[in-house]
């Protein structure tokens, strides 16, 4: 099943399932107005969102219109948590030989960081920044939604929670992240506003490719139209069962949390690209002395998408447009 | 005004105007629902909140009931965003002093943390932790709620967007606390739920305790019935509207962000006291070379109240028990 949020003027939007193949969408508000109410009471509503998603393959969905992920909002247009993890470690490895940074990371422990999750950006929107020397950057993700877990509970039961998989830009300020880190507090400069891909789909729509909570799919990125990597989601050091289950040592994690993988990083890198630019420009410097890939400007334009085995797009494209923010 | 958000068994609850001398309270529903939407329309809504708070002062209100903050969720159940700041410096130069550590902080910059939003506890909700040695403590603070702030807003505007003042506990793992700060990525299991005294209040509540954006009330703290600490707010080195600037930077920060000023700590700490066990065993350590004051044990009770210049409560109490959480 595959679900996104339309813009209707409200903050949360309107939720709708949309056809396997993106081309078509029905208004789901009769079961749930919106994709928090929906997990809210998944146990509730999953059946009934099932029932139409089949109508609405089977193209006896009444009411049914062409999807236009142009209107879409992110699935979830604001959430109540948004944990990014970082659980590619080769993305880490490669930024500290690079930098000559260290992560006192203790044996075992997953890097997490908590953060914003009030202003969810929309797949098409343009995204206004207010200085190219803030060292705009992306990184490409995926991502898990969950119903609510319990604390304590172990990776399996949190794997057993995770309600849909979603595709992310995790938007980043360069500028800003060194100074953050070291001050130990986590991102708040560093990382304003995450965009999101138009369509959260269900862990069964992956097939083979969610496996061991984690999505084995290429992840596209691409800048101004150009290819310029495409790392599999499968090589993360933690799937998203363990990560949860990290962050439910000590409290109850509650329906809608939305966690993500980190940036999408694998260790054939020079093969398959990057999905951000810092780590582009951390192989420039490990390689070359000094990076040569510079950092996104006013006006360019980045798509994010990953296609099935079949070459389908699972959750439609982020494409948006990086725009000067005018002064207030 | 004063509002509240009463158990019905639901997410969010339901939202109550509350009388100022918390006696009486009357159900809001009829305006908004709950307190996030109230926040989501707060210039729609604001008038109707007033006329029935009006009301129910003056014993006009039809349907009036004894309010009793047992019956009382976190004003805000969950939030979309909440992010704590250390904005007493006096409390970080205690820790320095007393552990030789240090917070590499540019000059100016503000201490903000970005927290989980999805599940504040009530004030008289027992509090469960897994074990005694993780080594729990609280941090008793003020906090702000605000209404949507466009990016790059001044200080002076963000602070004109403050909707509602607040006290909370900020319960603290102090086994977490350094080495996730050495990671660098804030908090995960150093910080678990955020409790919240019942009732929230509009800043001309007040009066002149409401200054600079900053709240001048001494914040009696008491363990087991016994007063510990009463430390006032009016010290912070940054207000609630600088620090929402600094937030505010490069994104949109939307209705219902809840902003929380770090542990109240003031210079005259050996006279008022510590509003958290980890000053207090700072300030043990640097007087007697180690720290004296135990941890919170299964079974301690602490109590949470600011009083205003006649003595009444402003915010109700938080009372709340600390237990033992059953194993999974």
């Amino acid at each position: 099943m595959k679900l996104a949020t339309l813009k209707n003027g409200s903050r949360d939007g309107r939720l709708v399932i949309v056809s396997r193949d993106l081309a078509h969408a029905v208004d789901a508000a009769g079961i749930a107005p919106t994709l928090q109410a929906a997990l809210d009471h998944w146990s509730r509503c999953e059946r009934a969102l099932h029932t139409l998603a089949d109508a609405l393959e089977a193209g006896t969905a009444r009411g049914a219109f062409a999807f236009d992920p142009a209107q879409a909002m992110a699935p979830l247009p604001r959430a109540h948590q948004f944990v990014d993890a970082s659980a590619f470690l080769n993305h880490g490895d490669i930024m500290e030989r690079a930098f000559n940074l260290t992560v006192k990371r203790p044996a075992g422990v997953p890097i997490l960081v908590q953060r914003q999750a009030d202003d969810f950006r929309g797949p098409c929107d343009d995204y206004p920044f207010p200085s190219e020397a803030d060292h705009c950057d992306y990184e490409g993700e995926f991502g898990v939604i969950v119903d609510d877990i319990a604390a304590g509970s172990t990776a399996a039961v949190c794997a057993r929670a995770i309600r849909l998989v979603v595709l992310l830009n995790d938007v980043s300020m360069r500028r800003f992240v060194v100074p953050e880190l070291q001050m130990g507090f986590g991102f708040i400069n560093a990382k304003p506003a995450t965009t999101f891909a138009p369509v959260a789909v269900t862990p069964d729509e992956l097939g083979p490719a969610w496996r061991d909570g984690r999505v084995d799919l290429d992840l596209r990125v691409l800048r101004n139209g150009e290819l310029v990597g495409h790392p599999n989601g499968a090589e993360m050091d933690w799937g998203f069962g363990e990560l949860l289950a990290h962050l439910a040592y000590n409290r109850d994690l509650r329906a809608g949390t939305v966690l993500g993988s980190g940036t999408v990083s694998n260790r054939r890198a020079e093969q398959v690209g990057s999905a951000c630019l810092a780590e582009v420009r951390a192989l420039e410097t490990i390689a070359q002395g000094q990076p040569a890939t510079p950092w996104l400007r006013f006006g360019e334009r980045m798509r994010f998408e990953a296609l099935d085995a079949q070459g389908r797009s699972v959750f439609g494209a982020i494409d948006q447009r990086f725009v000067a923010k005018e002064a207030a």
